[in-house]
C-alpha cells in the first residue's frame, strides 16, 4: 500500500469540495459521461459566480489563534442580527470567552458571569428581549431547492449561501443546524435569546434543534479555530476551570474596521448554474477513486464554498 | 437572560442522550403523553440492556492525552479486523502518529514514512493485501431497523451497536460513515487497504464514502482526543511539520493487556425494547425546552451509548 497516495485519496473527498484545493479531483476518463469534478468547476468559476460580504452583517471575532469570520442572516433572524450588530458595535463581546466545547455538538461562547446579576457584563443599548426567530415565510424566499430527500424536512435548499429547510404545506422556512451554523442560546422561554451568547455546530448536524432555537448565521472562515478546541468535561462540555477557556479578544463588524483590515472574502452564489453543477458533481462522484456512486447529497454535506477575493 | 440556565438547556440536548449525563432531561408535565426522556431511560436500564466488550476485538490506543477505545466490527470487515488484530499484537502501531486532521472530515493516523519503501515500518506477519470489505449480505443480519427516512440508503438501523445502512433490493448491508466510525484508508484499487492506516469521522457524516471504503469499527471512548486536535493545513489537513503530529504511544488488543488494565466498558444493546424506547425519546422530544417536536431521528444522530461497567 502506498500510504501517501492512500492518504491523498481519502483526503480528496472533502478537498475537492473546498475552495483552494491544491489537489484537483481527477476526472475519470474510462467511465461514461465524464464530467468536471467540484474542484475543476470552482477553478473555472467566473467572477459573477461569487459575491462579496456585507460589512454591516459580517463579524470578525479575534482569537489569539486567528480570526473567525461570521456572516449574519438578517433575512432569517432580523432582530437577533440587529442586536448582535449593536452588541458588536458597543464591544460587548470583547473580553468574553469560549465557555464550552461539547464533542460532536457545539462550541459556545459568551459572558462567564452572565448568570451573576451583579457581575454580568451589561448589554448596553442592546435589547434585553428579542422575539424568537425560528422560521420565516417560505413565500418569496429565493430558495434554491435541493431535490434530494432529507428526512428532517420535506424541502431543503439554499438561500444566500445558507442551508435552509422548509415545509410548503405550512408555508414556512428556516435555517438548518448544519456544521458551522451559529445560533443564539436560549432558556426555556422560546424568546429568551438575545444574541449575547452564541454557539456553533461542530459535529453531526443536530437538526432536531431546527425550529426550536434561533440560528443567526454561519462561520465563513476560521471554523477550525472553534471546532479544534479541547473538549470540556462531562458537565455538557463546559470547562471546569477558567484557564481552560479561549479568550475572545474582540468581535467587531467589518463595517467598523478600517477597510484595509476587512478580510476580503467571497461566498459562492447559490442561485447560479455553477452551484447546480457543483451539487451534481458532489451527488454523482465520477472520480476514479469511487467504485460506488452515492447518487445523493445531503443539505449539510453541501457546504457553500468561501474564498479569498482574487487579486484584480 | 439567565445565561447559566440558557447554557444548561442548549447543552441538555446532547447530554440527555449520552451516558452519565448528570443533567437529567426534564419530563414535560404540561404536555400530553409525558414519557421518559433518554437520560431517564438509561438511568432505569437493567444490566441485561448492556453488553461487555470482546477483548479480542477491542483496541486500546494510548495517547499522551489519554486512552482511545475502538471496537472492531468483524461481522462487517472480518479480514481487516483480523489484520488489525495482528498489527496490534505485533505492536505495529506503537510509535506511529496522527498525521492529519481535516476539519469537518477525518482524523487519520498511521506511519509517517509509509510512502517511503526504505523507511516504512514493516507490517510484520500481517497481510499486505486484504480484500475490500465494503458490504455484507443483508440476509441473516440481526438488523434493528430505524424506520426514519435516511436519503442515502433505503434502509438504516443498528447491528452490534454500529450504524448500518442496507439495500434490501440488492440484499446488501454496510456500515455507515457516522461520527466516530473508523475506516481503513485505501488507494485507488478498492482492495488496497490493509488496516495499517486508519481514519475516524470527526464531522458531518460523509455518507458518500459508504460502499467505497472499508469501515472497521467505532470509537467507544476517547473520541474527543481525536476530534479535538488542532486541524492541519490546507493540504487536506495533513500536518506540515512532524512536531504537529500526535504520537501514538501504543495500540493493543484488550486481550493482550493484563485484565486489570482493560477498561471495563459496556455498550448499550441495540436489540432490546430499551433501545427502541431511546430512539423514540430522541425522535419525539417532549422536554419542556422543545417547542417543536422534530418527530424524526437520523441514523448518525442516534449514537449508541457506552458506559463504565457499574460496580457490582
Amino acid at each position: 500500500m502506498h500510504a501517501k497516495t492512500t492518504r491523498f485519496l481519502v483526503a480528496l473527498l472533502c478537498c475537492a469540495w473546498s475552495v483552494g484545493a491544491q489537489a484537483a479531483t481527477k476526472t475519470a476518463t474510462t467511465k461514461p459521461e465524464p464530467k468536471l469534478g467540484a474542484a475543476e468547476l470552482i477553478a473555472q468559476s467566473k467572477p459573477q459566480d461569487w459575491r462579496g460580504l456585507d460589512p454591516e452583517n459580517t463579524l470578525l471575532m479575534q482569537l489569539d489563534s486567528g480570526q473567525v469570520i461570521i456572516e449574519l442572516a438578517p433575512r432569517f433572524a432580523p432582530q437577533h442580527s440587529a442586536n448582535i450588530r449593536t452588541l458588536a458595535k458597543e464591544r460587548y463581546f470583547d473580553g468574553l470567552a469560549v465557555l464550552r466545547v461539547q464533542d460532536n455538538f457545539v462550541t459556545q461562547w459568551g459572558d462567564p458571569d452572565a448568570e451573576n446579576a451583579e457581575r454580568a457584563k451589561p448589554l448596553g443599548t442592546a435589547a434585553k428581549h428579542v422575539p424568537a426567530e425560528f422560521d420565516v415565510a417560505l413565500k418569496g424566499l429565493p430558495l434554491t431547492r435541493l431535490p434530494d430527500a432529507d428526512g428532517w424536512a420535506p424541502v431543503t435548499g439554499f438561500v444566500d449561501g445558507m442551508p435552509v429547510a422548509a415545509d410548503p404545506r405550512k408555508g414556512r422556512a428556516w435555517l438548518a443546524h448544519c456544521y458551522g451554523m451559529v445560533g443564539a442560546g436560549r432558556n426555556n422561554p422560546p424568546d429568551s435569546s438575545t444574541g449575547a451568547e452564541l454557539y456553533v455546530v461542530i459535529g453531526q448536524a443536530p437538526r432536531g434543534l431546527d425550529l426550536n432555537i434561533t440560528l443567526v448565521g454561519r462561520v465563513l472562515k476560521g471554523m477550525e479555530l472553534l471546532s479544534g478546541l479541547p473538549r470540556g468535561g462531562p458537565n455538557m462540555g463546559f470547562y471546569d476551570k477558567p484557564e481552560q477557556r479561549t479568550a475572545i479578544r474582540s468581535t467587531q463588524l467589518l463595517a467598523d474596521l478600517p477597510e484595509a483590515e476587512r478580510p476580503a472574502l467571497q461566498v459562492l452564489r447559490t442561485d447560479t448554474p455553477l452551484w447546480q453543477q457543483l451539487l451534481a458533481a458532489r451527488r454523482d462522484r465520477r472520480e476514479e477513486w469511487f467504485v460506488h456512486n452515492p447518487g445523493h447529497i445531503n443539505l449539510c454535506n453541501a457546504t457553500v464554498p468561501v474564498r479569498n477575493q482574487p487579486a484584480p
